[in-house]
């Protein structure tokens, strides 16, 4: 690279204060933060702690442990609080650039009998293969910790910071982000009044070799059909044959939603999506992926495009549609001769550029109706949207994705992929849309890392160049 | 009636007695013997001894209480003891026909909190309307004790019984009647040697103004389909559109094995359907009933027929095909982003003559499994025959059926309804084969009793005339 800055004095130090880095990453890694057990509540509290007190001794400023008052139900302590949000700053000069930097310090649950080799809590150097494994320690305390990992690196040094950073650490990720929006909402003219760009550290690689810079997600909007019949469940030997039976229409419906091939057979919804330019296009080859890598994340070969550039594309750059239970029938094992009353269908679709939303919801309502109309059935159908959540797809070629590819290269000696993802991270839309600002997701840990799963992971050398490479990024992006 | 016998000592006797009929029914039903609740188990046991007692005091011999040994699994308590089969004889005249009557003694569980008005377990005589309330009242403790009823009538009369009767009573009909087959077995060339004919009073009337004779049950093929694809559960955010989803294929299949109108789609079953001749059509138009009371029964109006004549001939005579759930898909409430990874399709036939059994399995095998790779998924489907139950259907002009229409039309003065029932009671069916002889299904209670409901009745009227029209069934019987 031309413009290659000179980071080996900062790489260096990250390299050599990497026992600190890891015994930083054990004490967070210790304290089973899980947000979605009640009875832990106070771990996750003590996690914010910790958080306020490595902040404070690193030099941050303007430090706030925002409570959010109590839980909403459903919960079994109506008292229950709900975790502070963590903010604070590093550095508060006009002339520099203000990142804000989001990560969160709540996690999964987790039991040794879940089936995990090491104890979850407790950060296992595994030296043969130099991986660290424990409960967080790639979602999202690794990340969250990187960060503090590079002011100390910085301090040490007695490196002046080259831009201000802020941070926002949550505590309820792992639940629904409870709070997280609205304190975004107040706080964009506030707290982060002056916030340039947002930098997420927590998804992942797409496969486990080459680094990736993440500008796209897709949306999701949820919706459930239900269909009534009889005023109460009903025995299939007296009344089948002579009444309409909600699950037989129900099923007829949900069966011309998508087809085996994953099409979605809704008309106008692939209308509306955008067309696919030779520019993109020709970004998909380079993407280091393969459907044995799908395989084997699928744990079977029932993939639907057998090209490495069709699954990307479908999994990023198209929707998809999944039919996902039925609500009020018959679920159980062995055999129930019902004839369920009421059935309520769920399916949900995956949304992408550039899908209107609202738009969607009225052709997938327009099209339930008429197919069940099209059955002239005697019961009763509804058909309406449970939730949604926006796509995001950000330009990969702004100022803060070009710092942080420069950033990747000089790390890993490799041109990151510029990847999407399928799933959806409401709060990255909610950054944007609220301080107006661009968002990055820049990852660091590796696609089989387990996030959610028993031996989760993080390679030391994801951890220790991750650092680097968010620290990179800083000088990429304030020099920039 | 030409040929009426003289019953009117008999039916004087039997309302005279009417008091102590009341006090017998109330000390049963008094007893909570529900056979699904292991706790409750002694209950029933105390419900075997009861009867034991009462037939011994009517003079019954060779009383038998036969031990069935342990429950087999799923059970709590691995030794828990089946209730027993309670067999005795009155009368051993080799120049009378020998009559055997099936009743059961268990009931459905029924708690006050369920909506019931009264007690459950305290028979409740509602003088306005003269009505027995009370769990088991109709199901099946009205009609067990109506047979004693009518031994004690004939014994103030010092009458003689115009046949031999043989009695077996069960006490987990509620819970599948697990032993009984194996003891009719048993005991078809033994205790059941000379029988010549089954009674069973366990089944209502159709509506509930007018006596009917049961002459036909259908059969029941149960089914299921499971489609497996990935090797665990997937998040429909990374997956969607990149793999054959399971949920997609089963939807798509059994979509297409009953169409809105309750037709079955698989070829070749309807072909199987024995042809309606005229005499049989001709029988449907007298039939007391309406789709109004269709419509109260559902509590709704999704009728799939209008006409009182279709309505029966679908729920008696046509087979029909219910889908009752998936298993392994998501069935809460609320949304959920799965996709499933294994889901297993539950559905079953109500079959009827001329419907063979394993010539049905094969054509529903075949039938799914062509429907299954027309969608060309890499998924893999099997289906399979959970359990089946055979149709039963008798000759409602044998010389049981004949008795016990005159015995009806003497004490209700009408001619009864010949119906079929739209379930299955398994049972007739292996007292007619293993025992080489008709079955007449011989109702006491009426359409509206709510059996398996909250508020489970018997009208007095048809208790008292229930007992002279099984009294009169023997002596029609008898001399004929």
């Amino acid at each position: 690279m031309s413009d290659k800055l000179e980071l080996d004095p900062l790489f260096n130090k990250i390299d050599e204060l990497k026992p600190q880095f890891i015994e930083r990453l054990r004490q967070a890694v210790a304290i089973p933060s899980v947000s979605s057990d009640e009875s832990l509540r106070p771990k996750v509290v003590a996690m914010s702690e910790f958080l306020v007190k490595e902040l404070k001794k690193l030099g941050f400023h303007d430090i706030q442990s925002r409570e959010l008052g109590t839980q909403p139900p459903p919960v079994a302590d109506p008292n229950l609080q709900l975790p502070p949000i963590i903010l604070g700053r590093f550095g508060n000069d006009a002339k520099k650039k203000t990142v804000l930097v989001y990560g969160h310090y709540d996690v999964q649950p987790a039991l040794l009998e879940d089936g995990w080799n090491t104890p979850p809590f407790e950060l296992t150097h595994d030296k043969t293969k130099d991986i660290l494994y424990g409960r967080g320690s790639t979602d999202d305390k690794g990340p969250v910790i990187g960060w503090l990992n590079v002011i100390e690196a910085h301090n040490e040094l007695k490196w002046e910071l080259p831009v201000n950073l802020v941070v926002c650490f949550e505590g309820m990720e792992e639940s629904g982000s409870l709070g997280l929006e609205e304190l975004i909402g107040r706080e964009a003219k506030q707290y982060f009044n002056k916030v340039d760009t947002v930098c997420i550290s927590d998804n992942y690689w797409l496969g486990t070799s080459k680094p990736v810079l993440t500008y796209g997600l897709r949306g999701c909007n949820y919706y459930q059909i239900t269909v009534n019949g009889p005023g109460a469940d009903l025995h299939s030997g007296i009344f089948g044959g002579i009444i309409a039976e909600p699950m037989t229409d129900l099923v007829k419906v949900m069966s011309q939603l998508v087809d085996s091939a994953g099409n979605i057979l809704v008309p106008g919804v692939l209308d509306m999506v955008a067309p696919l330019t030779d520019k993109e296009n020709a970004l998909y080859t380079d993407i280091d992926f393969s459907v044995e890598e799908l395989n084997a994340a699928s744990g079977s070969n029932t993939a639907l495009h057998q090209k490495k550039e069709d699954i990307l594309k479908h999994r990023w750059r198209y929707p998809s549609l999944s039919l996902h239970g039925i609500e009020g029938a018959f679920y159980g094992a062995g055999a129930k001769t019902v004839i369920p009353a009421k059935v309520i269908g769920k399916f949900s679709i995956r949304t992408v550029p550039d899908i209107d939303s609202h738009k969607l919801d009225q052709l997938v309502f327009d099209y339930v109706n008429k197919k069940f109309a099209e059955l002239k059935s005697p019961n009763t159908l509804k058909v309406e949207l449970i939730h949604d959540g926006n796509y995001w797809v950000s330009n990969p070629f702004n100022e803060a994705f070009t710092a942080a590819a420069k950033a990747t290269e000089h790390v890993w000696n490799i041109k990151p992929d510029f990847t999407r993802e399928g799933g959806s991270i409401p709060i990255t839309l909610t950054f944007e849309q609220q301080l107006k600002t661009d968002v990055l997701l820049l990852p660091m840990g590796r696609g089989d890392d387990g996030a959610h799963s028993i031996n989760e992971k993080l390679d030391i050398s994801n951890y220790i160049n991750g650092c680097k490479t968010l620290g990179g990024y800083l000088h990429y992006y304030g020099r920039g």
